[in-house]
């Protein structure tokens, strides 16, 4: 079986991963620290996963899934008894509680499930225990691999959007250390930079987190693609001065008429694209759309900890007693939306229209 | 005389200011270290007063207004000749390193200018230098105290547009500490709050250098008036959720068709207020209208250093390589306001016939 990292490298021309995955431990660089500090975390069991992923370890929809994914193999793998039933029982238990960990991103949930199912399957066909360990092990490696090929189609069909000398604005971190690796939003900056178009990215810095001045720009020097920073109250400044072509971010969950729920800002950033004409793409696998939601109204946006807002590596930023609003998604309507860039193609609104027709070529 | 302090405590309720002019020593608290500390620099010459509009010791339009007049009134106490010629160029030369500390705010160099036709009338009309430098002292405290008398007003104004109950969502702090004292949006805030609306505040945090969690904030919290901190990502959220009733903001300079350069971030929050239908409005005082600009596009837009935006208190938060883009101001275009609330009024568009009859009507 083929490595994900060895595809990265032969096939991305990148092999930045936020995981690892050896000898039955789940290896996680600790993204809160980056780029300060490269320190992996080894995870054991499906408790410590969970944590890593509410603590945000580890961020970003496809890589928080793949991490669930290996959650639910860790569960197997440390599960004692030699029952299939009760074994199943326990990652349900599992499932339930890394669905909890974050609430938005679709991804989690879709993780969870597929490893449910696989287990499910296997003990249905008669497998051992040992058995489904083994296989819930290569699930979770499947997805992982699936992830990285899907953002390497993604870049492709993305980077045909691209043009020559383009400066490219991207909100947050859709990036490698987000996904498998390679990455959405910046695995189509990846691919348009790797096939020779000379490209700039602006990178917004990502208030309260900062994953655009943390992550997406040192992700982005790592490969040797011009990046610049700005404030994100600065997006709009440059739109209006004629210095941003087009406008590429990911997503956490989009809804079936094609809203995207996306880190927080990425609505305003749509907004100010859509008034300065500017096209505004949304790089995410196909997998990230969510049949069970109808549009962006049905979807949970998390409020975290004020804490998060007013204080920067445990640096008070305000009075003592301030409290802040700390809401870490939003979600772009369709309209604002030029295109959506998924591993099936490139889709074009209506979102409705176009989504239906990939799931029935599919099914 | 009476003092810009006991006006401020009388007639509006609050007495805070950035300011204190005490024995012929400007005293200026340190707005870099507020809310952390409360640290007051004692200026004795103007090259220090330019130093600190410079550095950011003061900021916010007024207050460098203000605190550039005191300068150049220290200008003349030190001044150590008997001639009123050479005063006068001694004061000319002061004036142009005043000017050259920020390129944005109209305010800085409509003080000097002021400052020097003092000097020239009073030298002109036989005073000796003696008598200038008095003089200069009296204009000084003048232009404090015109600059409160009218934050008291545009409060006043102001605060007929601010129904009971409302979420104003204000963007960096044009507050006390950027004038003379009282405000000119917060000015609007503390007018409505005083008398006896209920009303909250919801502020930009204003990267990258915080005016909305560390100086808004305070402000609002030391007068009692609720407010919450946001970061200037999440305010196309709250607005879009129709947790916004109003936004009020401050001005650095307004052109004559009405177009208002302010603080980085005022244009993204013009825009995102117009698609969802909110009341944008600015506050300031009618000298904030610069008649030799045109429209917005003759603005000088101030860039400053990638490492403000690079650091915070002296932390890193990006990779050590990384460039980060520093425009301080942007420019709103004059359909995205509502209403420009002054000291002489509330203007409604078309902006350059009514800025032209109130020019008029002084005249």
């Amino acid at each position: 079986m083929k490595d994900p990292i060895s595809v990265l490298k032969e096939k991305g021309g990148s092999s930045i991963s936020p995981l690892r995955w050896e000898g039955g431990v789940l290896r996680l660089i600790d993204q809160r620290l980056v780029p300060y500090e490269t320190k992996w975390l080894d995870l054991k069991s499906w408790e410590e996963v969970r944590d890593a992923i509410r603590d945000m370890v580890v961020r970003g929809a496809p890589a928080i899934g793949i991490t669930a994914a290996f959650g639910m193999a860790l569960c197997a793998i440390g599960f004692e008894g030699d029952g299939g039933d009760e074994l199943l029982e326990v990652l349900e238990e599992a499932g339930r509680g890394l669905n909890d960990a974050r609430p938005t991103a679709v991804n989690l949930s879709w993780a969870v499930k597929r490893m449910l199912n696989a287990a499910q399957s296997a003990k249905d066909a008669g497998h051992s225990v040992m058995e489904i360990k083994g296989l819930l092990e290569k699930e979770a490696i499947n997805i992982w691999m699936e992830d990285v090929i899907s953002n390497l189609e993604m870049g492709k069909f993305g980077a045909q959007l691209i043009k020559d000398g383009s400066t490219i604005l991207t909100h947050c971190n859709a990036g490698a250390l987000a996904t498998g690796g390679y990455g959405t939003a910046l695995g189509v900056v990846r691919y348009a930079h790797f096939s020779g178009k000379r490209i700039k990215v602006l990178a917004d810095e990502t208030r309260p987190w900062l994953q655009g001045i943390r992550l997406t720009a040192w992700e982005l020097l790592e490969d040797g693609i011009e990046v610049e920073v700005i404030c994100d109250n600065a997006a709009g400044f440059f739109m209006k001065r004629g210095e941003v072509d087009c406008v590429v971010v990911g997503a956490d969950r989009i809804a079936l008429n094609g809203d995207v729920a996306n880190k927080i800002g990425t609505y305003s950033v749509a907004e100010l694209a859509k008034a300065n004409s500017i096209p505004f793409y949304v790089a995410a696998p196909f997998s990230t759309i969510d049949i069970s939601t109808r549009s962006g109204e049905d979807i949970p946006i998390e409020e975290r900890s004020s804490i998060e807002v007013t204080t920067i590596k445990g640096i008070t930023l305000g009075p003592e007693n301030v409290i802040a609003r700390n809401p870490v998604f939003d979600v772009t309507p369709n309209e604002l939306i030029t295109a959506i860039i998924t591993d099936r193609g490139i889709l074009s609104p209506p979102y409705e229209d176009a989504i239906e027709r990939c799931l029935r070529k599919s099914s």
